[in-house]
């Protein structure tokens, strides 16, 4: 097995890109958040693809429960197909692109600005499209990014929209409490020889189904990216409600299932759902810190137990990203290079 | 073959039941346009799960499009798992649920209320939980639906948008665009024999994909979901452009892709990815009006030209419904009781 990947890299390096982010961006994001409050903004609007779309799940998420502040995410469609009219004069759209040359990201973020929205750019690379004519740019600081597979700009994403949050509240003990992250995402990468060990049980998975509830809904979603990108699988990925709802019939005995569920506030949704998913016979891989949860599982990942639930998310996509990475392995894939993606994606 | 399934009669009633909406909630749903513009409301958010959550989709495109309204979809966890305090004053919150007994979607809608936010119940069961306390009702009239995988309760919800947003925009010419889709809608019953002779090529078909642009990505979720829930069939649904993100790496040759693909905006986007699906070997399944797109496919379902791109939803959403019910069939499969289903979701 050679180490010598790129994505493995750019895994390892996330736990130290936090407090790189905190120590270049908490005063420009304060800036941000002042400017939210002066231009009396009444709906945040977030535009993005794939990773950069689960960032702004959780976002949402984080934006509506510690803020109580409304969000939504654009249809790109409305704007790049349909050419809509918006009043968006009381809207913050931030528009989230590792690479920040998305082609309908971009176009959004351009138009909403016309529009009258106030908007942020949400990068990794210094001088992008996506930063042109945008009010704010906020930057990832995350080092450039060479696997197709995004990894650390993900987590740097998700610690924007935490920061963000605690700056609209002007709650700064938030900002020590995504610092003590770093340890929790060690403490995740540190599980990787025992991932790489069993990642070869699903070698010839063809299909899978990733799960998560409220604030790890974003980690199901990335998770299942992960699993289809660089493993040619057919993953799907839902919160615990949406899969009781119609999809969770096609969950045949055997059929893989990853659960993300931390204890917290949406474990309990989670441990009902591992149950009746216990009861058709699904294979589950678990990501939790509750042993009872954890002995349902063919492959139980023990997590460290983090009593902030609202950050597992940051640590909790980790496991999955070795996991996503080692059964490239497995196959003989290149997990650097995908076939048939590259890591700028032109859409309108 | 049997037909004497109470999935297929609901599917064909589906044309008749348009105007029968129109003459019963035209008036009403003009009371809550008046309303919506009297109290101020700024942003509209769409609370539902499985088949209403689609239509819900296609509610959030065409309040953009053409009343240039911000519209949200609400996190129920938010609500329901995360207690989170919003200040919903200006906000118009709309519960669609065919059953209104969807315990997340009736307790979002309650905290709504108390939150400051005017509210409506959209649904087909006259006294359901989620019309206690709404400020608004609007009902489906579509007639007991006993099918557990909702068909005419998913048009006529489609169907209550578009009139929201005739009555919005106090444009009652729209009313009669409406009217006239049930012409479209027969055209696409009539594609039955063919769909059900075609069917049986899919009978060992373990995993799917569909997809839409625009409007009709709403039309892509619910394909998927007809798939999936009654033929135990592992489905993932996108918008051309987030499958161009990543997904699109675990098309394998051979894989069914289902693209619904009407001339108009959206079309061109559509057209560029059956190129690409081609290229990889997939296996198309196009439902379309366009020549060009339809000689790509396996199977080829050939819709009417519809000149009302914004109307399409409502009727190639019914060659997916015959597709999945006929599927069934061949499976040997009660379509009317998939296994593991129940008509009422109780989730929080």
């Amino acid at each position: 097995m050679t180490h010598d990947y790129k994505m493995r890299k750019e895994i390892l390096e996330q736990p130290g890109l936090i407090k790189n982010l905190v120590d270049n961006e908490l005063e420009n994001i304060k800036s941000v958040a002042a400017a939210i409050k002066e231009r009396k903004i009444r709906l945040i609007s977030f535009v993005a693809r794939g990773t950069s779309d689960h960032a702004a799940i959780y976002g949402k998420y984080i934006l509506e429960i510690f803020n109580g502040f409304p969000c939504a995410f654009a249809d790109h469609s409305a704007f790049t197909v349909y050419d809509c009219k918006l009043d968006m004069t009381d809207t913050f759209v931030i528009g989230i692109s590792q690479s920040g040359e998305s082609t309908d990201v971009v176009e959004y973020l351009q138009k909403a600005k016309k529009m009258g929205a106030m908007t942020c750019a949400v990068t990794n690379e210094e001088g992008s499209s996506l930063t042109k004519g945008a009010d704010f740019t906020v930057y990832l600081h995350a080092g450039k990014e060479y696997a197709v597979a995004a990894t650390k700009t993900y987590t740097t994403s998700l610690a924007v929209m935490w920061l963000l949050s605690c700056c609209m509240s002007e709650d700064y003990d938030r900002v020590n409490t995504l610092l003590k992250q770093e340890e929790y995402m060690k403490k995740a990468l540190a599980l990787e020889d025992m991932i790489a060990d069993r990642a070869e049980r699903y070698r010839y998975m063809t299909s899978g189904t990733t799960v998560g509830r409220g604030l790890n809904f974003a980690t199901a979603m990335e998770s299942g990216l992960k699993l289809a990108e660089v493993n040619h699988v057919v993953m799907r990925a839902y919160s615990a409600a949406d899969l009781k709802h119609g999809p969770i019939s096609a969950i045949k005995p055997g059929d893989p299932v990853f659960l993300v569920a931390p204890t917290g506030k949406a474990f309990e949704c989670m441990r009902e759902l591992a149950e009746d998913l216990t009861g058709r016979g699904a294979e589950l891989i678990v990501l939790s810190d509750d042993d009872k949860l954890l002995s349902m599982a063919a492959l139980p990942i023990k997590m460290e137990h983090n009593p902030d639930e609202a950050m597992t998310p940051l640590s909790y996509i980790i496991p999955s990203q070795l996991f996503s990475y080692h059964l490239a392995l497995a196959h003989g894939f290149n997990p650097d290079e995908p076939v048939g993606l590259t890591k700028i994606t032109l859409t309108r």
